[in-house]
């Protein structure tokens, strides 16, 4: 096991009950020695649900059930089953067929149609679900459920863990009324097939129409799990779920018109991107966390990919773990990312110091300043590309020995 | 200084005189001490040239100034100068000065048209080059000139290395005729802007015209240096120029329906090739030599992004690093290169060793005999993703403690 990120928080936090959803752990032994390794969420009849899930072309069997629930039903669902240690990827029709068993047994636990169960997988691919953990598995798990409260989110957020080195969850109160948002995550690598898949599972008991739910998410996703790197890397089985009970609060915002909508929306705005953030702060090996804005670009797309050719330059990463403050790197990565900038005009901060203005060094720029922020655990990294007022931010970690080590060694 | 590369070749091979060319070097002290840092390249009247750049849109001056020269005049050249150890990029106006001073001093040193001069820069970002160096030095480059001979095109190829831990030539001789082809290259990085910017400058005694040379070397670097990576990151200053002196063979090529054409073609193929693969193998922290290979895909583009896709991947390379024949990495890589593929028709193969077939684990895999494959230095990769019939190898090497070690100590 590796050791705890040096960038974790200080504890799990305390995340509130959620009127109408019940929590479930239980260790059925899929791959994890004496380790829950299966999660259920039980929701109230009416609970209604939105997903975002990987662009991979090669998705995981629960991935496909998933998308077509989604698209085949009635935008409700009744639960959740999420189990760590196997991906149930690349698994062809044996893994089709551990998905549909899933949903079957826990519908005939729970007494609930098994199309209105959402499923996610993550762990080792190419490996099947056994059959036998499952169907012995899934009624204990069953079995266990109970109100969401600060024991049971834990236990939660601890059973949908790989290689994560913490739990990771958020919450927030929905401005203006007594509803809540909580949510867990999990994530390491962004994002290795085998063990570090992203997924994060949400829950309000504010009452929100399916189609209305699935555009707040979708604009906090794009803004949030979207906007982070570790390795640019992306997994079979990136998945955010979310499901809005309506049981605190049954008057559903059925329009963005809605006087509670940017309340909500803003509230889910902060719930991903704490999560999101976790996931970069337990980034493989990160030793730094690492904010990159960009601004002055064609457009806010445009900001957005030079700001992940930033995020993504091994170069860039290697400098930020030395804290060698090599702002060419940052030249480079702006170079090489396709999207109009104007070399000269470009300028260039090292958190508060800038280094470059005009297409180059900044008459003041101080490198011994520039390197002091560099030591810091939180770095900021800032570069207007001076064509127009496209702006993006995103984060990421720096590259250390630490991740080939996890990432040479792992399977090993 | 880093330890010669263990992909390294035996030694560097003896290249072939070329009919009107000479060479020189010098130790001018722009950055490095006790070792030569310019090389000069002089050419016969008539000439002619080609080039590829960067697609950094942040180039070099030196850069900017072969595409002006290049685009303005009449397809011939008279000499090329390199300087290692300063990259004269992101310098603004003083870059230009610099440049134009480079060419200014050798054109009047030599007799000749400044716009004839072609100019690559290779090193440390953001620094004007020092114009007292440049001044004292250019002349006595030029005072060097001596036929392109056994030790000149070694001395040149050793002149133009910044992290390079060995230089790298290679020649052939253009089928059916008497003349030769023979280039020099550096790279090692692939590409970082302060140190390891990809150069290759090749220069033929067959007559080609303007036109039909760019078409052909166009061509061959789509195929070599195109089809290389070590980190992703592309460097400001790339540049390949190619001169043809027609001194050896004045009957110029003057269309691609020359019967000489195809074997000049495949002359320089080899030749561009061959120095790509140096490149590679002296990847920073390279231990192992990879090629992958894709077909099935839908178009021959479509191969190559998807091969790009698993040869850039951190969790690939990290994997062949340590000899692991985790195949579910390389099932993520094209997953995630967003070209069409089909998950349930994917075949992957780990050298000999067929490890997937049609979307699973094949029946006869053995994980012993991918790893041993993987335990030798030259690796082989190959996806079939199932679409069409699209196809197209890459190279490129693992990742290791050794590039993390370079590259997040290199400037402190």
């Amino acid at each position: 096991m590796t050791d705890l990120s040096p960038l974790a928080p200080a504890g799990f936090p305390e995340l509130p009950p959620i009127a109408g959803l019940q929590l479930a752990t239980f260790a059925a032994g899929i791959r994890y020695e004496a380790r829950a390794d299966l999660f259920l969420a039980e929701m109230a009849e009416g609970t209604t649900v939105a997903g975002t899930f990987t662009q991979s072309l090669c998705p995981s069997a629960p991935v496909d059930w998933c998308r077509r629930i989604l698209a085949e039903g009635d935008g409700t669902a009744r639960a959740m089953v999420c189990n760590s240690g196997n991906a149930n990827a690349f698994t062809g029709k044996a893994g089709e067929t551990a998905a549909a068993l899933t949903a079957e047994v826990i519908g005939e636990a729970l007494g609930i149609d098994p199309e209105r169960v959402y499923l996610a997988s993550t762990g080792v691919i190419g490996e099947t679900l056994p059959e036998d953990a499952l169907r012995n598995g899934l009624p204990a798990l069953a079995g266990q459920l109970d109100n969401a409260n600060r024991e049971s989110w834990a236990a939660a957020a601890a059973a949908i863990r790989t290689t994560d080195t913490f739990p990771k969850g958020a919450s927030a109160r929905i401005p203006g009324t007594a509803a809540h948002i909580a949510g867990i995550a999990k994530g390491s690598g962004m994002i290795a097939p085998d063990m570090a898949t992203m997924l994060a599972f949400v829950f309000t008991d504010l009452g929100v129409a399916p189609d209305i739910l699935q555009i707040a998410l979708s604009r906090s996703v794009a803004l949030s799990f979207n906007r982070i790197t570790v390795d640019s890397d992306t997994s079979t089985s990136d998945t955010v779920l979310m499901f809005a009970t309506g049981e605190q609060i049954d008057d559903e915002i059925t329009s963005t018109d809605d006087e509670r909508y940017p309340g909500f929306q803003a509230a889910l705005d902060g719930v991903l991107l704490d999560l999101a953030h976790q996931i970069v702060r337990d980034g493989e090996g990160a030793t730094k966390f690492v904010e990159v804005h960009v601004s002055g670009a064609a457009s806010d797309d445009a900001a957005e990919k030079i700001a992940f050719s930033i995020g993504n330059s091994p170069l860039v990463k290697t400098a930020l773990a030395a804290a060698d403050a090599n702002w060419g790197r940052i030249v480079m990565a702006v170079g090489k990312a396709g999207q109009a900038a104007d070399r000269d005009q470009l300028a260039i901060w090292i958190g508060p110091e800038q280094a470059a203005a005009n297409g180059v060094q900044h008459a003041n720029y101080s490198e011994e300043r520039a390197t002091a922020h560099l030591q810091e655990q939180e770095v900021r990294i800032h570069a207007d590309v001076g064509v127009g007022t496209g702006a993006a931010t995103i984060w990421t970690c720096d590259l250390t020995h630490g991740y080939i080590e996890i990432n040479a060694g792992y399977r090993s």
